[in-house]
């Protein structure tokens, strides 16, 4: 990325340090029209006091109109494109359930599903196998060996796995092989270009093993692969920002996330007080921390748009710990929206709010997305955060003479 | 760039006329959090008018958090993207002590430095020489000649000279003779590439010659030369806009940075009073009029909030004897942000008032950063500027039927 050459050229050693707060799926909606968002909903003293000496905005993570996944949402606020930097369905699986993925593997999502005596699919998800059951049939999948390839087998939930090729020249340009509805054999795997057909070749004994041993097994007596992605190669914080990264979050995704783009992982505990604890403790030893909170996203997936505020003030009621530690940047964002009207992400525009000394002052005096509309960042591109956050940190000289 | 082809295309002929006046560094910070920035303490009510009838924003001069220089602030508002367009360190060096620089040059920077009789060097900067004695020192270098080509030294200030390569196929892909610390000897100039291989040999020659010729002068015995640039082929304004422009300014580097573009350069004086008179003389040979007015940035660069202000009021004070000419289109803004409380450019995006007859009314009522904030021109990429000058001046068609 262009960005990311200019921010190498223009960055200077300093000993400044920059909390990166991420309220997962911060942004709301009202639930009647013309109503208050969950954020503007909350009572959040500390985050007021911020946003008046700081400056609001509103991040747009991807382009406007399109809804981020976890994986592109975190990848702006990192600094890098989303568009640009793709993570496949199969490496986020892998990272979901914390499958340490490296440079020699190719991972896919796996779907037990029914296939009767014709080998034809009658149901794509194997009758929602129970967890417990789906973690029987991985084991069993553990026991296929492929001569020239590394295979590992981890079961997510119901009927979800994760398959991991590990091997020499592997590629990921395979196609699918759930045909995507009954009545049809699982598809062959096919490779674009050598790598991938070797990867291709591997997956079909793979599947054909899999239809061997779970024979008997019905209703989870086979299996599809899908969102075959290899680990990808992305520049580091470090190499980028010249930044020394850890991450503090609790669920494994955002942990491999963190990794992805370099950062150390730390043992953060379970809670935001853990979290925040463990930024205490790790406070002299880095400088660029990302603390990620979960319930913001999962109360407004539920649908639950009292839990979600509830949540929301609790975030503001630790605040206060993360400010007496003196961030000379703070940050406190989501990766995308979830309003608990629509149960899910959303497109809508994330509130954003920079502390830091070097703040032009903005009329924002309560941080909620209809004050960020009129805050002094403006509506911009989510991955235009980091060179505001280096700027502000005094990180970044001057372009140009 | 997409968008010259674009204006290019579009670009009708017209008599009227766009003045661009910028205040060089105008954006500011207050002083105290929650305070106001030295454009709204400022006393303005010629700016306030035009604020009221014309249309305010804010402009980022390159990308977010991104501080630019002189050069880069100056070819966003001139309609260049600062990005794609790079004016290398010894041009514009050049262009600050007014040296005209052409296709076939190839600009340094130098500096005297101190060698021991090993030739290591022990002082980078020879003690910071008077100028008198670097003018004295470069009047020995300019008696240097090297067969093939043209060489020019020019002083700039105590231990700081200009060294232009004249001649055909001379490339600027060479790398900085000077070492960055002491007890090295400089380094030899290598070129990548053919026609950097011809500089790199002559600034070898002129290298050594010069520390023949300086033998006896300690501490000012040697030199050392970075920043090897070209000078970039630019499409002029001409080319681009149709316009014919001329450049209202005092200081070298921006008269430097207008003919790098293709503007005419008019002997305007040295006072805003003295630019604007020439400007009502030229008023009919030209139709774009760019006055550069320094003394916003200086005053900002010294951290003298108070000075800054009262530059700003001056400058306001100024401004019906512009309005009394009668543009079309009248730009007020500045090339960066130069805060006084940071005494340096910065990221901050830029004020930014436009006034034609054409301009839909926003809630703007005062020229100062907060209202900018709520301007109808919002916050947008300063390269943007021309374009819309050419609108509002009515030499833009149609895109498209």
């Amino acid at each position: 990325m262009k960005i990311h050459e200019l921010i190498r050229e223009l960055r200077e050693p300093s000993d400044s340090k920059i909390v990166l707060l991420v309220a997962d799926g911060l942004g709301g909606l009202p639930i009647e029209s013309g109503g208050k968002t969950e954020l503007e909903s909350a009572r959040t003293p500390n985050l007021d006091a911020c946003a008046r000496e700081g400056v609001c905005g509103l991040s747009t993570p991807v382009l406007p109109g399109i809804t981020p996944g976890s994986g592109p949402g975190h990848l702006g606020l990192f600094g890098y494109d989303p568009l640009e930097y793709r993570i496949g369905r199969g490496i986020l699986e892998a990272m979901g359930i914390h499958f340490s993925v490296g440079p020699r593997d190719v991972a896919a999502r796996g779907n037990f599903c029914t296939v009767d005596d014709a080998g034809l699919i009658t149901d794509r998800r194997a009758g929602r196998p129970t967890t417990e059951r789906c973690v029987a049939m991985c084991r069993k999948l553990q026991q296929i060996r492929i001569p020239g390839v590394e295979i590992f087998v981890e079961p997510v939930r119901e009927h979800r796995f994760v398959v991991v090729f590990r091997g020499d020249e592997l590629g990921d340009a395979v196609n699918d092989t759930d045909p995507q509805q009954t009545g049809h054999k699982p598809l062959e795997a096919q490779g674009e270009g050598k790598p991938a057909e070797n990867t291709a070749r591997f997956v079909n004994l793979f599947v054909s093993e899999a239809a061997r041993v779970l024979r008997g097994d019905a209703p989870t007596n086979m299996v599809t692969l899908r969102g075959f992605a290899r680990y990808p190669k992305i520049e580091t914080l470090q190499e980028i920002y010249g930044l020394r990264p850890v991450a503090l979050a609790v669920y494994p995704m955002y942990k491999g996330l963190a990794r992805l783009v370099g950062m150390d992982i730390a043992d953060a505990g379970a809670t935001l007080g853990d979290q925040i604890e463990t930024l205490r403790r790790l406070w002299n030893q880095y400088d660029f921390f990302f603390l990620h909170y979960k319930y913001t996203d999962s109360t407004g997936e539920d649908g639950n748009f009292a839990a979600k505020v509830e949540m929301i003030e609790h975030l503001d009621a630790e605040l206060p710990k993360i400010r007496a530690l003196d961030p000379d940047v703070l940050i406190v964002t989501g990766d995308h929206s979830t309003p608990s009207k629509l149960r899910s992400h959303s497109w809508h525009p994330v509130p954003v709010l920079l502390w830091a000394p070097t703040c032009r002052p903005d009329p924002v005096i309560e941080f909620g997305e209809s004050y960020c509309l009129r805050g002094g960042l403006g509506q911009f591109p989510a991955m235009y955060l980091m060179p505001l956050a280096m700027a502000h940190a005094g990180r970044l000289g001057k372009y140009g003479a």
